[in-house]
Protein backbone atom coordinates (compact mmCIF):
# COMPACT_ATOMS: atom_id res chain seq x y z
CA UNK A 1 0.00 0.00 0.00
CA UNK A 2 1.72 3.25 -1.69
CA UNK A 3 -0.77 5.36 1.09
CA UNK A 4 1.25 8.99 0.68
CA UNK A 5 -0.33 12.00 1.72
CA UNK A 6 -1.67 14.28 -0.83
CA UNK A 7 -0.85 17.82 0.94
CA UNK A 8 -2.33 20.25 -1.29
CA UNK A 9 -5.94 18.39 -1.09
CA UNK A 10 -8.49 19.40 0.94
CA UNK A 11 -11.76 17.83 2.41
CA UNK A 12 -13.18 19.71 -0.80
CA UNK A 13 -10.68 18.57 -3.15
CA UNK A 14 -11.14 14.40 -1.89
CA UNK A 15 -14.88 14.84 -1.81
CA UNK A 16 -15.20 16.20 -5.07
CA UNK A 17 -12.26 13.47 -6.54
CA UNK A 18 -13.78 10.77 -4.23
CA UNK A 19 -17.26 11.71 -6.65
CA UNK A 20 -15.59 11.13 -9.66
CA UNK A 21 -13.77 7.99 -8.62
CA UNK A 22 -17.58 6.84 -7.58
CA UNK A 23 -18.18 7.62 -11.28
CA UNK A 24 -15.11 6.08 -12.79
CA UNK A 25 -15.22 2.67 -11.02
CA UNK A 26 -16.36 0.17 -13.13
CA UNK A 27 -18.87 -2.21 -13.28
CA UNK A 28 -21.33 -0.37 -11.01
CA UNK A 29 -24.22 -2.65 -11.53
CA UNK A 30 -27.24 -0.58 -12.55
CA UNK A 31 -25.60 2.42 -12.63
CA UNK A 32 -23.79 4.93 -14.92
CA UNK A 33 -20.12 4.19 -14.87
CA UNK A 34 -16.75 4.65 -17.11
CA UNK A 35 -18.24 2.37 -19.68
CA UNK A 36 -22.04 2.46 -19.38
CA UNK A 37 -24.48 5.57 -19.74
CA UNK A 38 -27.85 5.82 -19.38
CA UNK A 39 -30.42 6.98 -22.25
CA UNK A 40 -30.95 10.33 -20.33
CA UNK A 41 -28.42 10.18 -17.58
CA UNK A 42 -24.65 10.44 -19.09
CA UNK A 43 -21.05 10.05 -17.77
CA UNK A 44 -20.26 13.26 -18.59
CA UNK A 45 -22.97 14.57 -16.46
CA UNK A 46 -21.54 13.44 -13.45
CA UNK A 47 -18.35 14.98 -14.43
CA UNK A 48 -20.20 18.43 -14.48
CA UNK A 49 -22.09 17.56 -11.09
CA UNK A 50 -19.23 17.46 -8.93
CA UNK A 51 -17.52 20.36 -10.42
CA UNK A 52 -21.07 22.33 -10.19
CA UNK A 53 -21.36 20.78 -6.33
CA UNK A 54 -18.02 22.36 -5.05
CA UNK A 55 -19.06 25.76 -3.52
CA UNK A 56 -21.79 23.43 -2.04
CA UNK A 57 -19.05 21.55 -0.12
CA UNK A 58 -16.72 24.55 0.42
CA UNK A 59 -19.56 25.94 2.60
CA UNK A 60 -19.59 22.69 4.51
CA UNK A 61 -16.01 23.08 5.53
CA UNK A 62 -16.24 26.56 6.10
CA UNK A 63 -16.09 27.09 10.43
CA UNK A 64 -18.07 30.02 9.79
CA UNK A 65 -20.28 28.69 6.71
CA UNK A 66 -23.77 28.32 6.59
CA UNK A 67 -24.41 24.56 8.50
CA UNK A 68 -24.37 21.35 6.33
CA UNK A 69 -28.17 21.45 6.01
CA UNK A 70 -27.92 24.98 3.51
CA UNK A 71 -24.14 23.44 2.30
CA UNK A 72 -26.31 20.37 0.67
CA UNK A 73 -28.69 22.79 -0.64
CA UNK A 74 -26.48 25.02 -2.66
CA UNK A 75 -23.99 21.66 -3.79
CA UNK A 76 -27.40 20.31 -4.87
CA UNK A 77 -28.27 23.37 -6.59
CA UNK A 78 -25.07 23.71 -8.22
CA UNK A 79 -24.89 19.90 -9.24
CA UNK A 80 -28.22 19.87 -10.90
CA UNK A 81 -26.48 22.76 -13.66
CA UNK A 82 -26.33 20.05 -15.97
CA UNK A 83 -29.12 18.53 -18.48
CA UNK A 84 -28.76 14.69 -16.72
CA UNK A 85 -31.07 15.83 -13.49
CA UNK A 86 -30.13 14.35 -10.41
CA UNK A 87 -26.79 12.91 -10.84
CA UNK A 88 -25.42 12.73 -6.72
CA UNK A 89 -28.25 14.30 -4.57
CA UNK A 90 -27.38 11.01 -2.68
CA UNK A 91 -23.63 11.25 -2.74
CA UNK A 92 -23.59 14.62 -1.65
CA UNK A 93 -26.54 14.34 1.38
CA UNK A 94 -23.65 11.62 3.05
CA UNK A 95 -20.21 13.96 1.81
CA UNK A 96 -21.62 17.13 3.48
CA UNK A 97 -21.43 16.18 6.52
CA UNK A 98 -18.61 14.11 6.74
CA UNK A 99 -16.61 17.29 4.68
CA UNK A 100 -17.52 19.01 7.62
CA UNK A 101 -16.16 16.55 9.96
CA UNK A 102 -12.89 16.11 8.09
CA UNK A 103 -12.40 20.27 7.72
CA UNK A 104 -13.20 20.66 11.10
CA UNK A 105 -10.79 17.86 13.46
CA UNK A 106 -10.39 14.49 13.44
CA UNK A 107 -12.21 12.40 10.41
CA UNK A 108 -13.81 9.74 12.94
CA UNK A 109 -17.01 8.01 12.80
CA UNK A 110 -18.01 9.71 16.34
CA UNK A 111 -16.94 13.00 15.36
CA UNK A 112 -19.47 12.64 11.79
CA UNK A 113 -22.36 11.42 13.83
CA UNK A 114 -21.92 14.67 16.23
CA UNK A 115 -22.13 16.78 13.28
CA UNK A 116 -24.89 15.20 12.21
CA UNK A 117 -26.74 15.44 15.77
CA UNK A 118 -25.99 19.03 16.40
CA UNK A 119 -28.02 19.85 13.18
CA UNK A 120 -30.78 22.41 13.49
CA UNK A 121 -33.75 23.23 12.34
CA UNK A 122 -32.65 25.69 9.84
CA UNK A 123 -30.59 22.49 8.57
CA UNK A 124 -33.81 20.82 8.49
CA UNK A 125 -35.51 23.61 6.14
CA UNK A 126 -32.39 23.53 3.96
CA UNK A 127 -32.60 19.86 3.65
CA UNK A 128 -36.36 20.04 1.89
CA UNK A 129 -35.13 23.26 -0.06
CA UNK A 130 -32.49 20.51 -2.10
CA UNK A 131 -35.47 18.53 -3.08
CA UNK A 132 -36.70 22.07 -5.39
CA UNK A 133 -33.49 21.11 -7.33
CA UNK A 134 -33.90 18.33 -8.79
CA UNK A 135 -36.41 14.98 -8.84
CA UNK A 136 -34.99 12.66 -6.64
CA UNK A 137 -37.14 9.37 -6.29
CA UNK A 138 -38.35 8.77 -2.32
CA UNK A 139 -41.27 6.65 -1.54
CA UNK A 140 -44.56 7.48 0.21
CA UNK A 141 -44.48 8.63 3.52
CA UNK A 142 -46.62 7.35 6.39
CA UNK A 143 -50.02 9.14 6.52
CA UNK A 144 -49.15 10.99 9.54
CA UNK A 145 -46.04 12.45 7.68
CA UNK A 146 -47.61 13.66 4.48
CA UNK A 147 -47.30 17.25 5.04
CA UNK A 148 -43.01 16.01 5.59
CA UNK A 149 -43.10 14.29 2.42
CA UNK A 150 -39.99 15.34 0.83
CA UNK A 151 -41.24 15.58 -2.84
CA UNK A 152 -42.56 18.96 -1.09
CA UNK A 153 -39.96 20.50 -1.33
CA UNK A 154 -39.61 23.82 0.58
CA UNK A 155 -43.12 23.71 1.76
CA UNK A 156 -42.56 19.86 3.91
CA UNK A 157 -39.89 22.29 4.92
CA UNK A 158 -42.13 24.98 5.97
CA UNK A 159 -43.78 22.17 8.15
CA UNK A 160 -40.49 20.29 9.51
CA UNK A 161 -39.76 24.05 11.03
CA UNK A 162 -43.19 24.34 12.14
CA UNK A 163 -42.98 20.73 14.23
CA UNK A 164 -39.10 21.83 15.66
CA UNK A 165 -37.45 19.22 13.43
CA UNK A 166 -34.16 19.43 13.28
CA UNK A 167 -31.73 18.08 10.46
CA UNK A 168 -31.24 15.07 12.69
CA UNK A 169 -34.39 14.22 13.44
CA UNK A 170 -35.69 14.07 10.17
CA UNK A 171 -32.80 11.41 9.00
CA UNK A 172 -33.93 9.77 12.15
CA UNK A 173 -37.28 9.56 11.24
CA UNK A 174 -36.08 8.27 7.36
CA UNK A 175 -33.58 5.74 8.32
CA UNK A 176 -35.49 2.68 8.47
CA UNK A 177 -36.37 3.13 4.58
CA UNK A 178 -32.94 5.34 3.51
CA UNK A 179 -29.49 3.77 3.74
CA UNK A 180 -27.77 7.21 3.61
CA UNK A 181 -30.27 8.49 6.21
CA UNK A 182 -29.80 5.32 8.62
CA UNK A 183 -26.12 5.55 7.66
CA UNK A 184 -25.45 9.55 8.65
CA UNK A 185 -27.33 9.29 12.10
CA UNK A 186 -24.84 6.07 13.34
CA UNK A 187 -21.91 8.16 12.08
CA UNK A 188 -21.95 6.52 8.88
CA UNK A 189 -20.62 3.11 10.17
CA UNK A 190 -20.32 1.12 6.42
CA UNK A 191 -18.20 4.03 4.70
CA UNK A 192 -15.37 4.12 7.16
CA UNK A 193 -15.65 0.01 6.90
CA UNK A 194 -15.32 0.26 3.62
CA UNK A 195 -12.92 2.90 3.69
CA UNK A 196 -10.61 0.55 5.59
CA UNK A 197 -11.09 -2.30 2.53
CA UNK A 198 -10.15 0.14 -0.04
CA UNK A 199 -7.03 1.07 1.38
CA UNK A 200 -6.36 -2.60 2.10
CA UNK A 201 -7.06 -3.64 -1.64
CA UNK A 202 -4.79 -3.30 -4.25
CA UNK A 203 -4.52 -1.77 -8.16
CA UNK A 204 -6.13 1.02 -10.01
CA UNK A 205 -8.40 3.05 -7.88
CA UNK A 206 -11.22 2.82 -10.04
CA UNK A 207 -11.20 -0.82 -9.39
CA UNK A 208 -11.02 -0.72 -5.90
CA UNK A 209 -14.05 1.32 -6.36
CA UNK A 210 -15.76 -0.98 -8.25
CA UNK A 211 -15.01 -3.88 -5.62
CA UNK A 212 -16.06 -1.76 -3.00
CA UNK A 213 -19.24 -1.08 -4.34
CA UNK A 214 -19.34 -4.80 -5.16
CA UNK A 215 -19.26 -5.52 -1.35
CA UNK A 216 -21.65 -2.70 -0.13
CA UNK A 217 -24.01 -4.03 -2.24
CA UNK A 218 -23.69 -7.42 -1.12
CA UNK A 219 -24.06 -6.70 2.17
CA UNK A 220 -27.26 -5.00 2.50
CA UNK A 221 -31.02 -4.75 0.46
CA UNK A 222 -30.08 -0.99 -1.59
CA UNK A 223 -33.02 1.28 -0.36
CA UNK A 224 -33.66 3.29 -3.82
CA UNK A 225 -34.09 -0.46 -5.20
CA UNK A 226 -36.47 -1.24 -2.14
CA UNK A 227 -38.30 1.95 -3.23
CA UNK A 228 -38.29 1.80 -6.69
CA UNK A 229 -38.92 -2.18 -7.35
CA UNK A 230 -40.11 -3.43 -3.82
CA UNK A 231 -38.24 -5.34 -1.06
CA UNK A 232 -38.06 -8.47 -2.77
CA UNK A 233 -36.01 -7.39 -5.81
CA UNK A 234 -33.85 -5.47 -3.51
CA UNK A 235 -33.02 -8.43 -1.56
CA UNK A 236 -32.50 -10.27 -4.91
CA UNK A 237 -30.25 -7.70 -5.86
CA UNK A 238 -28.40 -7.94 -2.90
CA UNK A 239 -27.95 -11.74 -3.37
CA UNK A 240 -26.86 -11.88 -6.67
CA UNK A 241 -24.23 -8.97 -5.75
CA UNK A 242 -23.27 -11.27 -2.73
CA UNK A 243 -23.07 -14.62 -5.18
CA UNK A 244 -20.33 -12.47 -7.71
CA UNK A 245 -17.05 -13.61 -7.35
CA UNK A 246 -15.36 -10.62 -8.62
CA UNK A 247 -15.88 -8.45 -11.57
CA UNK A 248 -16.29 -10.34 -14.45
CA UNK A 249 -19.34 -12.09 -12.92
CA UNK A 250 -19.98 -8.43 -11.70
CA UNK A 251 -20.52 -7.50 -15.60
CA UNK A 252 -23.14 -10.36 -16.20
CA UNK A 253 -24.78 -8.90 -12.99
CA UNK A 254 -25.00 -5.15 -14.70
CA UNK A 255 -26.28 -6.28 -18.39
CA UNK A 256 -29.37 -7.25 -16.09
CA UNK A 257 -29.88 -4.86 -14.08
CA UNK A 258 -29.40 -2.19 -16.84
CA UNK A 259 -31.72 -4.48 -18.81
CA UNK A 260 -34.98 -3.94 -15.77
CA UNK A 261 -33.75 -0.33 -14.98
CA UNK A 262 -32.54 -1.09 -11.63
CA UNK A 263 -30.44 1.18 -9.78
CA UNK A 264 -28.76 0.54 -6.59
CA UNK A 265 -28.07 4.14 -6.31
CA UNK A 266 -27.98 3.99 -2.29
CA UNK A 267 -25.16 2.00 -2.48
CA UNK A 268 -23.38 4.27 -5.23
CA UNK A 269 -23.67 6.89 -2.49
CA UNK A 270 -22.00 4.86 -0.09
CA UNK A 271 -19.25 3.73 -2.23
CA UNK A 272 -18.73 7.80 -2.63
CA UNK A 273 -18.63 8.29 0.72
CA UNK A 274 -16.53 5.27 1.55
CA UNK A 275 -13.99 6.69 -1.13
CA UNK A 276 -13.60 10.22 0.41
CA UNK A 277 -13.15 8.76 3.71
CA UNK A 278 -10.20 6.26 2.11
CA UNK A 279 -8.52 9.36 -0.32
CA UNK A 280 -8.54 11.51 3.56
CA UNK A 281 -6.51 8.81 4.87
CA UNK A 282 -4.05 8.42 1.85
CA UNK A 283 -5.84 5.97 -0.95
CA UNK A 284 -3.21 6.26 -3.59
CA UNK A 285 -4.39 7.65 -7.02
CA UNK B 1 -28.03 23.99 -30.34
CA UNK B 2 -29.68 23.72 -26.82
CA UNK B 3 -26.69 26.31 -25.79
CA UNK B 4 -28.05 27.39 -22.12
CA UNK B 5 -25.95 29.42 -19.24
CA UNK B 6 -24.63 27.73 -16.71
CA UNK B 7 -24.65 30.48 -13.68
CA UNK B 8 -23.09 28.92 -11.42
CA UNK B 9 -20.14 27.84 -12.80
CA UNK B 10 -16.93 30.17 -13.10
CA UNK B 11 -14.14 30.15 -15.38
CA UNK B 12 -12.24 27.79 -13.28
CA UNK B 13 -15.36 25.53 -13.24
CA UNK B 14 -15.21 25.69 -16.96
CA UNK B 15 -11.32 25.29 -16.91
CA UNK B 16 -11.35 22.33 -14.85
CA UNK B 17 -14.63 20.61 -16.53
CA UNK B 18 -12.74 20.65 -19.63
CA UNK B 19 -9.92 18.89 -18.55
CA UNK B 20 -12.17 16.36 -17.53
CA UNK B 21 -14.55 16.25 -20.75
CA UNK B 22 -11.45 16.24 -22.47
CA UNK B 23 -9.72 13.10 -21.02
CA UNK B 24 -13.12 11.45 -21.44
CA UNK B 25 -13.98 11.63 -24.89
CA UNK B 26 -12.86 8.85 -26.44
CA UNK B 27 -11.27 7.92 -28.76
CA UNK B 28 -8.41 10.26 -28.74
CA UNK B 29 -5.92 8.57 -30.76
CA UNK B 30 -2.50 8.22 -29.02
CA UNK B 31 -3.97 9.62 -25.81
CA UNK B 32 -5.57 8.30 -22.16
CA UNK B 33 -9.30 8.53 -22.57
CA UNK B 34 -12.44 7.49 -21.29
CA UNK B 35 -11.97 4.36 -22.67
CA UNK B 36 -8.15 3.91 -22.55
CA UNK B 37 -5.25 3.59 -20.06
CA UNK B 38 -1.53 3.69 -20.78
CA UNK B 39 0.93 1.03 -18.71
CA UNK B 40 1.80 3.77 -16.23
CA UNK B 41 -0.66 6.93 -16.91
CA UNK B 42 -4.34 6.21 -16.31
CA UNK B 43 -7.64 7.91 -16.64
CA UNK B 44 -8.22 8.79 -12.78
CA UNK B 45 -5.18 10.67 -12.74
CA UNK B 46 -6.01 13.19 -14.91
CA UNK B 47 -9.70 13.23 -13.00
CA UNK B 48 -7.46 13.54 -9.52
CA UNK B 49 -4.78 16.10 -11.47
CA UNK B 50 -7.93 18.41 -12.88
CA UNK B 51 -9.29 18.51 -9.19
CA UNK B 52 -5.68 19.13 -7.86
CA UNK B 53 -4.98 22.32 -10.84
CA UNK B 54 -7.78 24.78 -9.25
CA UNK B 55 -5.86 26.29 -6.75
CA UNK B 56 -3.85 27.35 -9.54
CA UNK B 57 -6.70 28.36 -11.65
CA UNK B 58 -8.32 30.37 -9.09
CA UNK B 59 -5.12 32.07 -8.93
CA UNK B 60 -5.07 32.66 -12.60
CA UNK B 61 -8.40 33.95 -12.35
CA UNK B 62 -7.64 36.08 -9.17
CA UNK B 63 -7.76 39.89 -10.03
CA UNK B 64 -5.09 40.69 -7.58
CA UNK B 65 -3.72 37.04 -8.39
CA UNK B 66 -0.03 36.71 -8.38
CA UNK B 67 0.17 36.41 -12.63
CA UNK B 68 -0.60 33.62 -14.79
CA UNK B 69 3.28 32.59 -14.42
CA UNK B 70 2.96 31.70 -10.95
CA UNK B 71 -0.55 30.43 -11.32
CA UNK B 72 0.29 28.11 -14.06
CA UNK B 73 3.28 26.65 -11.51
CA UNK B 74 0.71 26.48 -8.69
CA UNK B 75 -1.78 24.79 -10.79
CA UNK B 76 1.20 22.04 -12.15
CA UNK B 77 2.17 21.79 -8.31
CA UNK B 78 -1.24 21.16 -7.92
CA UNK B 79 -2.12 18.43 -11.13
CA UNK B 80 1.41 16.46 -10.01
CA UNK B 81 -0.33 15.22 -6.41
CA UNK B 82 -1.12 11.87 -8.51
CA UNK B 83 0.73 8.94 -9.18
CA UNK B 84 1.14 9.27 -13.19
CA UNK B 85 3.20 12.23 -13.40
CA UNK B 86 2.40 14.49 -15.96
CA UNK B 87 -1.23 14.60 -16.99
CA UNK B 88 -2.22 18.44 -17.96
CA UNK B 89 0.68 20.21 -18.12
CA UNK B 90 0.31 21.42 -21.63
CA UNK B 91 -3.23 22.11 -21.07
CA UNK B 92 -2.42 24.35 -17.73
CA UNK B 93 -0.14 25.91 -19.92
CA UNK B 94 -2.71 27.44 -22.33
CA UNK B 95 -6.09 27.22 -19.90
CA UNK B 96 -4.65 29.53 -17.36
CA UNK B 97 -4.19 32.45 -19.82
CA UNK B 98 -7.74 31.96 -20.87
CA UNK B 99 -9.02 31.86 -17.46
CA UNK B 100 -7.17 34.89 -16.67
CA UNK B 101 -8.66 36.28 -19.96
CA UNK B 102 -12.44 35.25 -18.84
CA UNK B 103 -12.08 36.22 -15.26
CA UNK B 104 -11.38 39.72 -16.07
CA UNK B 105 -13.32 40.27 -19.11
CA UNK B 106 -14.81 39.38 -22.74
CA UNK B 107 -12.93 35.86 -23.50
CA UNK B 108 -11.97 37.39 -26.90
CA UNK B 109 -8.82 36.37 -29.04
CA UNK B 110 -7.65 39.94 -28.77
CA UNK B 111 -7.89 39.66 -25.12
CA UNK B 112 -6.10 36.49 -24.39
CA UNK B 113 -3.38 37.69 -26.44
CA UNK B 114 -2.90 40.79 -24.55
CA UNK B 115 -3.16 38.92 -21.52
CA UNK B 116 0.05 36.91 -23.19
CA UNK B 117 1.79 39.90 -24.04
CA UNK B 118 1.64 41.74 -20.34
CA UNK B 119 3.01 39.01 -19.01
CA UNK B 120 6.28 39.97 -16.77
CA UNK B 121 9.89 38.26 -16.19
CA UNK B 122 8.55 37.35 -12.70
CA UNK B 123 5.92 35.04 -15.20
CA UNK B 124 8.61 33.36 -17.14
CA UNK B 125 10.73 32.40 -14.37
CA UNK B 126 7.58 30.93 -12.57
CA UNK B 127 7.32 28.87 -15.86
CA UNK B 128 10.28 27.61 -15.67
CA UNK B 129 9.93 26.34 -12.07
CA UNK B 130 6.86 24.71 -12.89
CA UNK B 131 9.03 21.91 -14.66
CA UNK B 132 10.39 21.27 -11.32
CA UNK B 133 6.82 19.57 -10.50
CA UNK B 134 7.24 16.84 -13.51
CA UNK B 135 9.30 15.61 -16.06
CA UNK B 136 7.59 16.82 -19.44
CA UNK B 137 8.90 16.00 -22.66
CA UNK B 138 10.49 18.82 -24.42
CA UNK B 139 12.81 18.91 -27.43
CA UNK B 140 16.58 20.04 -26.84
CA UNK B 141 16.66 23.96 -27.38
CA UNK B 142 19.36 25.13 -30.18
CA UNK B 143 23.00 25.49 -28.69
CA UNK B 144 22.67 29.78 -28.05
CA UNK B 145 19.81 28.87 -25.61
CA UNK B 146 20.84 25.88 -23.54
CA UNK B 147 20.90 27.66 -20.69
CA UNK B 148 16.79 28.53 -21.38
CA UNK B 149 16.62 24.77 -21.29
CA UNK B 150 13.01 23.84 -19.49
CA UNK B 151 14.07 20.96 -18.42
CA UNK B 152 16.77 22.63 -15.86
CA UNK B 153 13.93 23.96 -14.23
CA UNK B 154 14.82 27.51 -11.68
CA UNK B 155 18.18 27.27 -13.09
CA UNK B 156 16.21 28.41 -16.64
CA UNK B 157 14.09 30.53 -14.82
CA UNK B 158 17.13 31.77 -13.29
CA UNK B 159 18.55 32.48 -16.61
CA UNK B 160 15.77 34.02 -18.11
CA UNK B 161 15.42 36.09 -15.57
CA UNK B 162 19.33 37.36 -15.74
CA UNK B 163 18.17 38.45 -19.44
CA UNK B 164 15.26 40.26 -18.26
CA UNK B 165 12.76 37.62 -20.28
CA UNK B 166 9.08 37.50 -19.68
CA UNK B 167 7.06 34.95 -20.55
CA UNK B 168 5.89 36.29 -23.83
CA UNK B 169 9.46 36.47 -24.95
CA UNK B 170 10.08 32.43 -24.32
CA UNK B 171 6.53 31.49 -25.78
CA UNK B 172 7.85 33.30 -28.48
CA UNK B 173 11.38 31.65 -28.91
CA UNK B 174 8.87 28.36 -28.32
CA UNK B 175 6.37 29.35 -30.67
CA UNK B 176 8.21 27.44 -33.89
CA UNK B 177 8.89 23.90 -32.06
CA UNK B 178 5.60 24.28 -29.74
CA UNK B 179 2.19 23.91 -30.57
CA UNK B 180 1.08 25.22 -27.39
CA UNK B 181 3.41 28.29 -27.33
CA UNK B 182 2.41 29.33 -31.22
CA UNK B 183 -0.98 29.45 -30.01
CA UNK B 184 -0.57 31.48 -26.68
CA UNK B 185 1.23 34.16 -28.60
CA UNK B 186 -1.46 34.66 -31.24
CA UNK B 187 -4.34 34.63 -29.07
CA UNK B 188 -4.72 30.85 -29.30
CA UNK B 189 -6.68 30.82 -32.56
CA UNK B 190 -7.13 27.15 -33.08
CA UNK B 191 -9.16 26.98 -29.95
CA UNK B 192 -11.50 29.78 -30.49
CA UNK B 193 -12.08 28.47 -34.10
CA UNK B 194 -12.85 24.72 -32.97
CA UNK B 195 -15.07 26.48 -30.03
CA UNK B 196 -17.00 27.20 -32.35
CA UNK B 197 -17.38 24.18 -34.21
CA UNK B 198 -17.85 21.83 -30.97
CA UNK B 199 -20.84 24.42 -30.06
CA UNK B 200 -22.26 23.35 -33.95
CA UNK B 201 -21.66 20.02 -33.58
CA UNK B 202 -24.42 17.82 -31.93
CA UNK B 203 -24.26 14.69 -29.55
CA UNK B 204 -22.81 14.46 -26.11
CA UNK B 205 -19.75 17.07 -25.16
CA UNK B 206 -17.63 14.09 -24.78
CA UNK B 207 -18.62 12.40 -28.41
CA UNK B 208 -18.10 16.26 -29.76
CA UNK B 209 -14.69 16.67 -27.61
CA UNK B 210 -13.36 13.28 -29.80
CA UNK B 211 -14.25 14.45 -32.92
CA UNK B 212 -12.81 18.40 -31.93
CA UNK B 213 -9.84 16.53 -31.32
CA UNK B 214 -9.44 14.28 -34.70
CA UNK B 215 -9.95 17.26 -36.30
CA UNK B 216 -7.26 19.41 -34.85
CA UNK B 217 -5.01 16.34 -35.08
CA UNK B 218 -5.93 16.00 -39.16
CA UNK B 219 -5.64 19.68 -39.13
CA UNK B 220 -1.64 20.51 -38.69
CA UNK B 221 1.63 17.92 -36.93
CA UNK B 222 1.12 17.88 -33.60
CA UNK B 223 4.41 19.26 -31.73
CA UNK B 224 4.89 16.99 -29.14
CA UNK B 225 4.95 13.88 -31.55
CA UNK B 226 7.46 15.80 -33.63
CA UNK B 227 9.69 15.98 -30.25
CA UNK B 228 9.38 13.04 -29.66
CA UNK B 229 9.42 11.05 -32.87
CA UNK B 230 10.04 13.57 -35.67
CA UNK B 231 8.77 15.76 -38.16
CA UNK B 232 7.73 12.84 -40.46
CA UNK B 233 5.97 10.89 -38.04
CA UNK B 234 4.14 14.20 -37.36
CA UNK B 235 2.99 15.02 -40.61
CA UNK B 236 2.17 10.44 -41.05
CA UNK B 237 -0.10 10.64 -37.92
CA UNK B 238 -1.74 14.71 -38.96
CA UNK B 239 -2.38 12.76 -42.55
CA UNK B 240 -3.95 9.98 -41.28
CA UNK B 241 -6.04 11.50 -38.69
CA UNK B 242 -6.76 14.09 -41.68
CA UNK B 243 -8.00 10.50 -43.48
CA UNK B 244 -10.75 9.50 -41.08
CA UNK B 245 -13.75 9.76 -42.10
CA UNK B 246 -15.57 9.57 -38.22
CA UNK B 247 -14.46 8.35 -34.70
CA UNK B 248 -14.71 4.36 -36.13
CA UNK B 249 -11.87 5.17 -38.00
CA UNK B 250 -10.30 7.18 -35.61
CA UNK B 251 -10.54 3.70 -33.16
CA UNK B 252 -7.93 1.97 -35.48
CA UNK B 253 -5.56 5.03 -35.77
CA UNK B 254 -5.95 4.84 -32.10
CA UNK B 255 -4.74 1.08 -31.74
CA UNK B 256 -1.74 1.77 -33.76
CA UNK B 257 -0.32 4.86 -32.59
CA UNK B 258 -0.84 3.32 -28.99
CA UNK B 259 1.14 0.13 -30.11
CA UNK B 260 4.18 2.78 -31.59
CA UNK B 261 3.67 4.90 -28.53
CA UNK B 262 3.10 7.68 -30.60
CA UNK B 263 1.45 10.64 -28.01
CA UNK B 264 -0.40 13.83 -29.81
CA UNK B 265 -0.02 15.64 -26.13
CA UNK B 266 -0.07 19.07 -28.21
CA UNK B 267 -3.63 18.43 -29.84
CA UNK B 268 -4.93 17.23 -26.57
CA UNK B 269 -3.87 20.47 -24.39
CA UNK B 270 -5.66 22.47 -27.69
CA UNK B 271 -8.64 20.40 -27.68
CA UNK B 272 -8.76 21.05 -23.48
CA UNK B 273 -8.63 24.61 -24.59
CA UNK B 274 -11.31 24.51 -27.13
CA UNK B 275 -13.73 22.43 -24.49
CA UNK B 276 -13.40 25.64 -22.21
CA UNK B 277 -13.99 28.04 -24.99
CA UNK B 278 -17.29 26.21 -26.16
CA UNK B 279 -17.70 25.77 -22.06
CA UNK B 280 -18.25 29.27 -21.76
CA UNK B 281 -19.84 30.33 -24.59
CA UNK B 282 -22.76 27.64 -23.85
CA UNK B 283 -21.84 24.19 -24.80
CA UNK B 284 -24.45 22.04 -23.41
CA UNK B 285 -23.29 18.92 -21.04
Amino acid sequence: MSDGPRPGFSAVDHAELALLLEVSGTPKPGNVDRAHDFATLRFEQFLAGAVGSRPGLSAAAAPDGPGVGRAFERAVEGMAQQDGGNTQFGCLLVLCPLVRTAATGALTRERAERVVESTTVADARAFFEAFEHVDVAVGDPPPDLSALDARRGAAAGEAAAERGLTLDDVLRRSAPHDGNAAELVRGVPRAFREAARLRADSGPAPDRVARAFLRLLGDRPDTLVATEHGAPVARDVRDRAAGCAGLDDAERLAADLRERGVNPGTTADLTAASAFVALERGLPV
